[in-house]
């Protein structure tokens, strides 16, 4: 089959490898229908972390069971099924406390990690999913074309964004600042707007994505950073910041930017890959009482709950991809979010 | 009248100073009829924190009403109140948010930064107390002589314990783990009780505080730290760490403990005054979505409810006062406390 592979720095290419097959008697094979380029797939691509030998790569696919090991019993052959960015039995202690991410048999996508060896990459035409009967959820039938992209979300983006509001405590009547214009901060904003949240404010300077957070729900927009970003945020909400904060960037300026936009105890949800890991300043916050939460999304958690407004079109989360293309230009699905052509590039097999 | 000054490293002196005056219209004389010693006093006795010139010191004060400003409608001369350890005016949203300690009117004892100019501190025979509607919070009567203490410890130490076990989450059926066995962590340990925790783990190496942990309702104790402490906390709790962790110490050892002691998905909720700032962690919070909240504990927040259960016999906090010596003995209070021979020291005007 043919699957994406990356050499090192903007060095992408689409290559046969061998046909994934079942190993343990608990995974699955899934024909990929739609998969995606992710901002931290940038980090290897850009450089910024090394490749030092070729790997496989993807982690977001939604697609149809081919076959199934003997010990798999809710997912079967045909079903249309959503991955999570990782695999996860959904049966551990730690899956059982909503937190499949450290599932304590659970692996990453493209990785040697995972029980039963090697699972492929979600950029290729097939994965070996391990225990699929946790990993994988399929949708009430096959799904309508439009539904596609918004399901391809649930993998990751819009999961993520709903993590940044959970572990901020977005709720009926919160006031949200969300840092970071990207798909999961767009999608932060369509999560609290989902969640009941009364005033939503995106930080964002592009105006293409200040259109679509306002269509997900923001109240208001602020265009400025640094110390005239936060003047801005406390002058819309009451003078003192925001109940919650959703930080979907990772970097030590946009991690201050979110803690000095929260009002006295409130509390920053943080998803952004935080990339060399800035500390945390623990002085403001304590004087403060303003908390940190979150971390890498248990997306999988999620999964069935928001399908339920996927499925019935209460929200749209797929409009974060503005760009698609076949897998055999998986190079300019790369190079176009590399050079912020695209927010986000949905490829298909 | 006479109050306490602090002059210098270990030079602590009990002085006549002048008597307070009312001065805003808003404000209340209160005759201290029990006031302590706290931890955090003792970083300027130590010398850890420099003194420039002597002042004022004490913050944590039970006493009656002596007189109140024409503004004054809830409190009145000859009611028993209860101070926080600052002052606020509990109409600020700020208050109204709960979190009186960011009170956008408020101020420290012993300091000039308040409503009105300075304010006494507690260690001494009586405070101006700004505000004195928002600030004090009177008892249903004249207490009985033995609650004293416990009503005392509303002003900070059980406050702080319970604003930890809030900032952590801990309720009905949670897992805790209490890192510092001062008289703040100690009420940690009874206010985790009283919340409904099924499993209190008290990290002590002292055998009297392991004592008054377990009365107070610790489950466990484990006397080791670091690595060892770690292991001892996850072979107790599942494997994975406990759902909240209470970390009532503030410095850098502590707060590592408390972080590594958290299960996936738990939350550190911290009160220990940071000392020097110690940052936090980010990558293994953000790999263990774990989550830190907490602060300066907005006590004033919670003594109406705290109240209740002191009143009532129903929680004994004031047990973490191993000594009770008169004013006049002031230095002595200190050096008890520096020594390690009390854990906290109750001194009467």
């Amino acid at each position: 089959m043919r699957a994406t592979v990356l050499h090192g720095e903007r060095d992408i290419r689409l290559e046969e490898v061998p046909d994934p097959v079942l190993s343990t008697g608990g995974d699955a094979i899934v024909r990929v229908v739609a998969a995606c380029v992710c901002g931290s797939d940038l980090w290897g691509y850009r450089g910024v972390t090394p490749t030092p030998k070729p790997r496989r790569i993807g982690h977001e696919f939604v697609g149809v069971v081919e076959a199934v090991g003997p010990d798999v019993h809710t997912i079967k052959p045909g079903d249309f099924v959503i991955a999570p960015f990782y695999d996860c039995d959904m049966t551990c202690i730690n899956c059982r406390n909503g937190v499949s991410t450290s599932c304590l048999h659970g692996g990453w996508w493209g990785g040697n990690d995972q029980v039963g060896g090697f699972a492929d990459g979600g950029q290729g035409e097939r994965v070996r999913v391990p225990h699929a009967d946790g990993t994988l959820v399929a949708t009430p039938s096959y799904p309508d074309e439009e539904l596609i992209p918004s399901l391809l979300t649930l993998s990751d983006v819009m999961g993520t964004g709903h993590h940044a509001a959970v572990s901020a405590g977005v709720t009926e009547g919160s006031t949200v600042v969300v840092v970071g214009d990207g798909a999961v901060g767009l999608c932060a904003v369509l999560a609290s707007a989902r969640l009941g949240a009364s005033r939503i404010v995106a930080m964002s300077r592009h105006e293409s994505r200040q259109a679509l957070a306002r269509e997900f729900g923001a109240t208001d927009i602020i265009a400025e950073r640094g110390d005239e970003g936060v003047v801005a945020v406390k002058a819309l909400l009451d003078g003192i910041g925001a109940d919650c904060v959703l930080e979907a960037v990772g970097t030590k300026e946009s991690m201050d930017q979110a803690i000095r936009s929260a009002r006295p105890g409130g509390m920053v949800g943080y998803v952004g890959v935080p990339n060399g890991g800035p500390e945390l300043p623990v002085r403001p916050l304590f004087n403060g009482n303003i908390g940190v939460n979150g971390g890498v999304a248990p997306v999988r958690n999620y999964v069935e709950d928001l399908l339920q407004d996927v499925w019935s079109g209460a929200i749209q989360p797929g409009k974060v991809f503005d760009l698609e293309l076949p897998l055999s230009e998986i190079a300019e699905a790369y190079a176009a979010m590399d050079e912020r052509r695209a927010i986000k590039t949905l490829v298909r097999p």
